[in-house]
Order: structure tokens, then C-alpha cells, then sequence
């Protein structure tokens, strides 16, 4: 890397999503905020003041008094921004970044769905950073649009393709327990969610059936062939803070033993380009031997909150396997992944 | 029924089923408790003293000055006992019970699996009432030891039933939320649940794999032939007082409609034999069309807390359908569970 | 009271102290819910679909499919309306129906500080009813308004009632620990309150710095002479459902025992014109022995949420007294203490 | 300091200030961590096996095989210990320790309330530590006892310092909401802190009412002359995990402005002895402007958490200022005030 850190700026900073790029990004070690923009309403105001912050780590310093910019290219002058648009605005606003030449890593579901759109986690699809150059073909674009998966979709997509690739996996089963922060702000409302589970989040189980088939998928012409993958979810909102536990049984392609599992996704590791970035997860997955983990409380700031950890590894009595993932839904599921495509982007030279 | 009140004990009356019992029933039509034990300790103590009452509902005035009884027939003269014992002490304490010639209706666990104990749930299976003949001729008792299921089973199961008379379930997919009241006090620790989720019950996997089944399954030459349905389990604890919530996933023998299972589920009523008694649910099961119930919080009292509420029915993109299924674990699932099976007892003319 | 039920509208039953209007209105024995009114947009809607109910009680079934009518005295035609309007619209609607001939009895703060509106419970100050006709004189009304106070004052202001008249009370330190319910809907956003207390509500302390002041007050010459009686109020919210808790300590005109202060407080009763209503509670005042109580999960139901629940009675190092005081903030707070104003209003003949 | 670290033993090392210690001490600068303990009957396990871990920060690597020893100066020989051992053990143990010539730093309230033991904040009264040698000659110890206050009074002890050096202070109230952990492991029972407040800590308001006027006091013939201040304390648990909240009003020599008190205790540092250490808390005092703060989740790990946290300065009705005070009750409170005040006896040359 340069000595010079790259500009770059972050979309809808003053959400929840948002709030996590600004905390993650301070002092990240290639990339410097320079620009953070807001609602319409709100252009012109100093971050500090404008923003509700509802994170346990302070705002930065430097963020305080950054006023907020409008989210078109001709405010923000960078070669790259992180998306934490809402999914209706960022249909129109991240084209026109990209159009204008700027790398955009998106947390938006709004273009996960296109065909030359990668969803990327770089542990698990970086070779889908080729679809880049189709995207710039197909669209005439010299920036681009980079995704990051749904939120629960993170943790299970490492844990089903490590054994995908050493087993194969055909089935899965999925109910997930997610945490406040995946709905925003102000998201749930307290009534709502006190003693209680709400059994239901909008789109959630179809995106969750949907992304991690695309991210398993091959790339053939250009495009991605789906893997050949059938999920069942069942979504639920927990009062939990941070941290999205999911319930897994898989069918595999043939019976392995617990320990075997236990093995693969232990020493599974992120591929040789996806290494070494400074998000890269250490280690990709964390497998825990204790009954009753992992836990959202205890765990999700593992590998600082980039790790899957898995844990309860058993027989499946319908299926082969039964376990138990969790990941940090606004760090490996939203914020930190982004940070970490963009990582990959800038290895490959795609950026700038 | 007579005029007079079956004069009945409860024991280990100071835990939190215990409680339930004590609550639900007061003012019960038919049944009046004269007696409730507690540990050796406590002995002679009254109960106001003695109990740490963690019910919403105040406590009886009755109760509130009645003495605790040692856990022996000798102690406490009556026709019929309700069993909030702990597994271990069940196994000794309630045969001994029903050797004096008392019908004990049992919420623990220790002779749920006994070919000849019915776990009974009278919207259910009330046939295997006929198991408590074979019971006394096994065993030489004037007595009976008749169970209700664990708190998880009991909601999930009158789901399957009513899907299984009407089409045929062979696997279900079951992920529990189980609330807290369900680990007794002092039960789970604060900061163990606080802003998290334990994907982990001691226990409660197997039990909710296997009694399913039996409930569900044929009397044949006196002992159960278990149903021919294969069941996995992810049981959770959450942070939800009083509730337990099941994401459920069935494969059927044929796909039917959303509609049509809405249609099954909610028209499902108790045998005759089981209807219009004082605890019989009303209705039995529930169903809601609203995208996001049931909830604990919302829906654990409908019935009294005795109805099995479901909602959220929609297709499984691997089984054939999905749904969520909620019962009140300490009222259906165990003290009102074990209430309305010593009715059943009594119309069948069993006790006393 | 006339067979015949009174018929009343509820202004804003939406909102969540509406819906608990309609939940304690339901089967009222003097009152029938005509009409139900709701913002704007919703005009015509039936109840059961406008409205995000959040009691765990369930919606009575007459309100289901009753539509919604706008907030004006032409709109619905009764003599007696409930209003849980919103602050800003109350100034300006309430004066409208009592214009029109209406009793309104309101949760609203709006008017509470006009000289000739009554903030009335009927267990403390019934005598406050003489403002009504102050009130038709001064403005010109046949109908009237009388509030009911904030839902922090009514259990504060009943204990300090009862300790006054007997002794004198002259300062008061009070800490609120204030639910969740108290916000309205949907009021705090989750990912605020959980794992955090939040030490301050808007305009919460000047409230209950003054409203007891007023109830608490002789009547001279058509208004209100505040009570001689300094209060001092920090107020915080934090992550219980229902049921606000007062930590108070008291200078009284002079020191008592703890045992006197519990007598008083227990023995105190409601002026006779109070009593026997339907909302009466009974006992106005409950006093606890136990070390850890009043709590508000255990205890925010006694007395059907009408009672004010008092304990941990000590001496304090620094005033006279400490003291724990607990009551229902949605129930003798807001709609259940309306409900008593207006059975106190039609016992006064001051209805219709 | 010198380059090689001093060896210390943590006592009661597996409860949940027995845990913080562990982990505040990994990497101290000063301090290397040779030995823990734990109760009799798990004495030779391994720490990571006999330890039910609660904490977010995973348990270091080093103390994971260490096996615990037994609670005895025979059994750890080190020059000082931390000890977070249960104040009925701790009345013989540290005695014991001092005995053979250890420095204690102790978190039980055992010794508290002896004169020739301090108890001890270095941002407050490190001149307290005369009381080691008055101790030493008292008792022919050649180690010493050094206590921390109770959890609950340290952010309130600085608070009141830097307004009583600046302008006096001469009556605080003050109502805790305390977090969960300050109860242990395992501490509060989930039911009965769930969707509830418990108005009521055990022995916790005899502290807060004293412990502050010793810390305050003057030395004077070898013992504290305890400072002329009066307190009045409500404590409750509220469902936190981590961080006290106190509501405090204080009644001053004289009135002063809020400006004032601001920046009396924004610019508050510790005494020059206790600057520049590693656990000195930086600032000591963070004063918040925003209406709502501090907030526990928000705020209690400022400062690393060692500092105290006020907001919401404001005139009282009956006293002078209202304010409220936020400190992290397992470090600044116990663990990390601990250690701190360690560091100061190493800086005075009072240990080994």
C-alpha cells in the first residue's frame, strides 16, 4: 500500500450501519474518511450533532465536527465510498457513483440481485470480483457496485461453504435469532420487543434462502450460476443488542463425523488473495467445544468481530448435521464487511 | 360431579411449577388443596413463609398460611396428588404415592418413558388413560402415575396432531425460544441471559425428539407403539418470562394449501371425552393470520393459557410448510397441562 | 346508576393509553364505547386494523370491527368523551367537545394548568369537582374538562396525601424508575433502553415538581391554592413493561415511627363520595413488610392496577422518612384514573 | 518501575470480580499475574475448566491452564494479592495474607470498617495510605490490608471530593440503579430481575451512607475523623449489566451555578501522586452537556472505565444541584479501583 491513505467517503453515515463504518474506519490503516453524508435535512450540520449515536465505542474525534454532505458524487470528491443507504435510496444514488467513477461498497440489498453485481465476502468468493470489469462493460461505468450480504447471511455462508467444499452440502435448515441493531434506528420499538420475540422480520427468510446461492455459486460467462443449494429459513428478532445466532442442521452429501465437521471449519481458511487484508478474519471460523456456545453476549466480538464461531456440533436426526453459528451482524454482516470487499477491491486494483 | 371438592396435595409446591399449581388451583370447580409439601427443611413452615412466590398473581390468602407437608402418603391424606417434584425425587417419591392408592399427575419427566405411564394430553391422546390399568396390574397398584409432557411438546404436539389425523406428518424441523419460567427458580442466572440467547437446555433436545411420539402413538396390547415420525430439535432459552415459541417445519405425507392447514389446525377439536371439562382450551388451537404473531408477550394467555396459538403458516422451500407455534409453558405445558389431565381422570372415574 | 349504559367515545384509542381505554372500558358497568376516534389518515378504518395493539390483553371483540371517527364533538355524538390525545392536539379539541356539551375527561396535559381545570383523583382531592362550574362560567361551556394527573403523580400523590393529613408533609425527594409504557407507541426505541437506564423524560420533572402541588391544594374562590409542599424530581426510564416506581423520602412536620407511618398509609381511605365506585381501588393504599417490594412486575396489578403500592417504609438520615412506591402508570395513571374521574362525574351529576 | 514485573495472586479468582481482575491485569505494565485461587474443593483445576467465565473480553490465554491454588500465604507466595474473596472469607484470609507480609488490595467490605484500614481512591484521598503503617505497628503485620470502597460509592466519592474541596458539600440523597454484575455469579435470578426493578440491595444502603464520609475524612492521629456529611441512600437493581447509576441532589455551603459545578469537576485531577499511573483515570471526572446522559451502556467504559461520568447538572428545588453520576461498578468500583490502588502503594514504596 502508499504511504497516503485512500479518501474515502461514507453514504448515510448517521444510521446504525452508518454509525459502524465511521467507528470501524478510525485509524483504519489504507483508508481515511473525508466525507460522511446525511438526509437531505440535515446537510451542512457537524456529524457530532447531527447524528444519535448509539454505539458503546465513543465517536471519534475527527467525526464530531465533519458536516454532513449531500450523497451525490459532485459533493463527495473520492474514489470510494461505503454504502449504508437505505435499499430505495441506494437504487439510484450508488449508480450514480459509480457512473461517476467511484468504487462503491454497498450494505444496500438494492443491487445484490443484479447478475453482474458481486455479493462478495472475500473468506468465501473473491474470484466473484470478476464480474468488476463485466459491470463496467455492461453498464459503462469506470467505478462500480460492490455488495456485502444480508446480515444473517454472513456467518452461514462460511459455515456452509467450508464444508461445501470438503463435503458438499445440498440442505439446510436455518432459524436465526437477530439482534436489535440489524433493524436500524429506531428499528424495533422497545414495547415491541420487551419480554418478547417477534417471529417475523420484513424480506429477511427470502433474502437469507437467496444470497447465500448466489456467493456458493460458480461464475460461468460472466454471470453467477446459483449454487445448487436448497435453504429453509425461519427469522426472528431476539432482545439481544448485537450479534445474530443462528440455528443450522445441513444435509450434507454424505454423513461425516462431529469431529470431522469440527476439523473442516476449524482449519478453514479465507483464500490466498483474501489473507493478511486488515479485516481479514482471524481466525475465519472459531469452532468452540463448550455445550451451551457460542453465545451473542460472549462471542461476537471474536477475531474483533469478524470471526464465525460455531459451536454445538452434533448428529441431525432428519438431516447429517446440527449446529450452532454465530456472527457480528453490523461488524462481519454489514460494516466490516464492506471494509473488508473493499480491502479485496484495492489488492485487485479495482479501485481508483 | 359431587358437590363436595376432591380434596387433593400438591408437591414440592414452592418451586415455580409448584406455584402454578397453587394458583391455578384456586377456586378450581372440582379440586381443593388441603395440603402442599415442600423440602425437608421447610417442614411445618407455612407456605407465605416458605416460598419465594415469583408469580405476577399474588399468592391464595389459603395458601398463604397453610403448613408444609413432608412429600409422603403418610403425610397428606388425599385421592390425588400434583407432582412438581424434580426428576430425581419423582422416581421414588411419587410410586410410593401411587402404591398408597393416589393418582398422581406428574409434570417431571422421570416416568414419562415407562411403557405402561401415558404422557397424556386430553386434546390429544386421552386413550392412553387406558394405560393406567395396565399400570396397577404391573405394578400392584390401588393408584396411578399419569404425566404431562415436557413444556416444549406440549403446543408442538397438538399441532402435529391435528395436521397428522387430517394428512399425515412424517419429519418436523423444531427450533424452541423457550422463556425462562421454564428452567424453575432460582433457574437461570441474570447475567448469563442478559442481552443474549443460550442455544442450549440440559436435556431438552431428546426429550422433545421422543415424547412427541409417544403421545402420538397407538396403544397396542397395552404398551404405546411409537408414531412413525422423525423430529430434530434446536432447543434456546431466551429472555421472555413466560412462552414458549416454535419455529416448525413439516414434511407431510402430501402438500396441502396455506389455507387448508389454517383450515385443519383451527376447526382441530378435543375427543369428546375431552371437551367442556374446566381446563379443556378454548378454543384448542389458535390460528392467526397477522405476519408477525404470535408472540409470547401478546398471545401465552389466549385460552387462559391453555390454547396453542399458530400463525406465520406458509410453504417450506424443502419440507412443506413452515409455521410458528406458541403455548404457555408453565400453564399448557405443565401445571394446566397436568390440571386438566386429573379432570380426565376423574370423568373417566380413575381417581379415588 | 340507569340500566342503561352512558355512551362515551375515546379520543385517540390508538395510541397506547387509548387501547387501554378500550381494554378497561370493556364491560364497564355504567359506560359503552359508541365511538372510537383515530388520526386523520385513518378515518373510517375499522379499530382492529388501524390500530398496533400491545396489551397482552386481548382486543374486545366489539372494538375489532368498530371504524374510526374523526376527533370532533360533530363527528361523535355522546356526552362523555376519554381523550388520550396527544398534548399539542388536546389544546385545541378538548376545548371543542366541552364546547359542545361534552364531559371530556383527559389524560392530556394541556389544560392541567388552568386555573379552573381540575387534575382529579377521586381518593385525594373529589372536592376539586367544584371547578366545573368555575369552569362553564368562566368559558362559556356546558360540557367541561377534567384531567387526570401524570402517571408518576397518582400513587406519589395518594401516599403524600395520606401522610399530610395526618402529620404534614413538607419536602420530597423522589427518583422515578419509569416503564416502558409510559412513552406511548412507539415511544422508545429498543436499542435505546436495552442493557441501559436513560436519566431523563422530557418535561417529566416539572410535572411531578408541580401537579401534586395542585392536587394537594384547598380550593379558595374558584381556584387552586398550590399545597405548601417543595418536591424535587429526578425521572428515569428504564426496561420494565408496565408499573412506575418512586423511590421517596419525606420531611414531614415531624418525625413518626415507621409503624405509624405504615398505619396511616394503610388505613387511609377515600372521601366517602369516592367510595364504592367501580374503579374505586380497593385498598386505595397497600402496604408491604417484605424488604424488596413493592416491585413492579409483581405487584403493578393490585387492586386491578387502581391500588398504590407502598413499602420499604425506614427511617431516612437526612428527612424524616424513605419509602418505595409503586403503581400502574397506564391503569391509575393515565386510563383507569380517567375512568374513576368521570364515575366520580356522573355520581356528581356533572355529566350530561 | 523496574523491568521486571511484580508477581501477584488474584484470591477468589473465578467469581465475577475475581474474573475482572484476570482480565484487567492482562498485559499490566507492572503487575504479572503467578497465581489464582479458588474454593477448596476445585483447587488443582485447571482455571479455564473450574471458572464459569461471564465476561464479553475472552478469559487470557495464560490464565486458562493455570490451576488454582489454595487461599492460603503458604500455598501462593507472592508479595501482594488482589482479593475479590466473599467478605465473610475474607475477615480471616487477608488478615492471614497481611500476616505473612503481603500487601492486599481488597474489594471485600470485611475490613472496611476498621480505623487503621483505609479504604482507599487515589484520585481522592491517597494520603490514607498513612493508615499502612499505623496498621502495620497496630497489628505486627509486616503486609498490609488496603481496601476499595463499595461498588456503588466510588463515582459518587469523586463527584462530592471535587465539589466539596471547590465549595463544600453538606447533604447528598442518592438513589443507585445498579447493574447486574454487582450482585456476582450467580448473583440476581433472571426471574426475578426480568421486565422488573428489585427496590432493594442488601446491606448496600448502610455503605453508601458511610463509606464516602470515611473516604472523605481527615487523618488525624493515626484514623479517619469522618467527614461531616450526610447522606441518605435508596438502592435498587435494575437490569443492566455492567455500570452504576446514581441520582444524586446535593446541598452545598452555598449556591452555585451550573456553569460552575461543570467546570469544577470537568477540571478536577487527582492529587499529584496519583497522576500518570497506569489505571489513573483519564479524565477523572468526564462531564456530559447532553440532556439525557450519562447512560450506562453509552458511557460506563470510559476512561477504559475508571472514569466517573456526570451529566444533567442542574439546580435542585430543596438542596442546590441535581446531577447524575455514572461509574463502571466491576472496575472503577472494584477491580480496576483495586489495582489502582496498588499501583499507588508501589509508587509509595508500601508493598514488599
Amino acid at each position: 500500500m502508499s504511504v497516503e491513505k485512500i479518501p474515502v467517503g461514507v453514504l448515510a453515515a448517521t444510521g446504525s450501519v452508518g454509525q459502524r463504518f465511521v467507528q470501524l474506519l478510525d485509524r483504519h490503516p489504507w483508508f481515511k474518511v473525508v466525507a460522511i453524508t446525511g438526509s437531505n435535512r440535515k446537510i451542512g450540520r457537524p456529524y457530532g450533532e447531527a447524528c444519535h449515536w448509539v454505539l458503546a465505542d465513543p465517536m471519534p474525534a475527527w467525526a464530531q465536527s465533519m458536516p454532513l454532505s449531500e450523497s451525490t458524487p459532485d459533493a463527495i470528491d473520492v474514489p470510494l465510498v461505503f454504502s449504508a443507504l437505505p435499499s430505495t435510496a441506494a437504487a439510484d444514488i450508488e449508480p450514480a457513483f459509480a457512473q461517476a467513477g467511484v468504487a462503491v461498497c454497498s450494505n444496500a440489498s438494492a443491487h445484490r440481485s443484479a447478475p453482474d453485481v458481486p455479493i462478495l465476502m472475500p473468506e468465501v468468493n473473491p474470484d466473484h470480483t470478476a464480474l468488476v470489469p463485466v459491470q463496467r462493460q455492461n453498464r459503462g461505468w469506470s467505478g462500480c457496485i460492490v455488495t456485502n450480504s444480508n446480515c444473517t447471511c454472513a456467518g452461514l455462508t462460511v459455515t456452509i461453504k467450508a464444508l461445501n467444499d470438503a463435503i458438499g452440502v445440498r440442505r439446510a435448515f436455518v432459524v436465526s435469532l437477530q439482534a436489535l441493531s440489524g433493524a436500524g434506528y429506531p428499528g424495533v420499538a422497545s414495547i415491541d420487543i420487551h419480554d418478547n420475540v417477534i417471529p417475523y422480520i420484513a424480506s429477511e427468510e427470502e433474502k437469507v434462502e437467496w444470497e447465500p446461492r448466489k456467493m456458493l455459486g460458480a461464475l460461468e460467462n460472466g454471470s453467477v450460476q446459483l449454487a445448487d443449494l436448497q435453504i429453509s429459513v425461519h427469522a426472528n428478532r431476539v432482545a439481544v443488542s448485537d450479534g445474530h445466532l443462528v440455528c443450522l442442521s445441513l444435509e450434507l452429501a454424505e454423513q461425516i463425523a462431529v469431529d470431522e465437521a469440527a476439523r473442516i471449519l476449524d482449519t478453514y481458511e479465507a483464500p490466498d488473495i483474501s489473507q493478511s487484508l486488515p479485516f481479514t478474519p482471524e481466525p475465519v471460523i472459531l469452532v468452540q467445544d463448550e455445550p451451551d456456545r457460542p453465545q451473542p453476549r460472549l462471542d461476537r466480538l471474536r477475531g474483533s468481530g469478524m470471526t464465525t464461531v460455531v459451536g454445538r456440533i452434533r448428529p441431525d436426526p432428519l438431516f447429517h448435521l446440527k449446529m450452532v453459528v454465530l456472527s457480528h451482524n453490523t461488524i462481519r454482516g454489514a460494516a466490516g464487511g464492506s471494509i473488508y470487499n473493499a480491502e479485496l477491491l484495492v489488492k485487485q486494483e479495482l479501485i481508483g
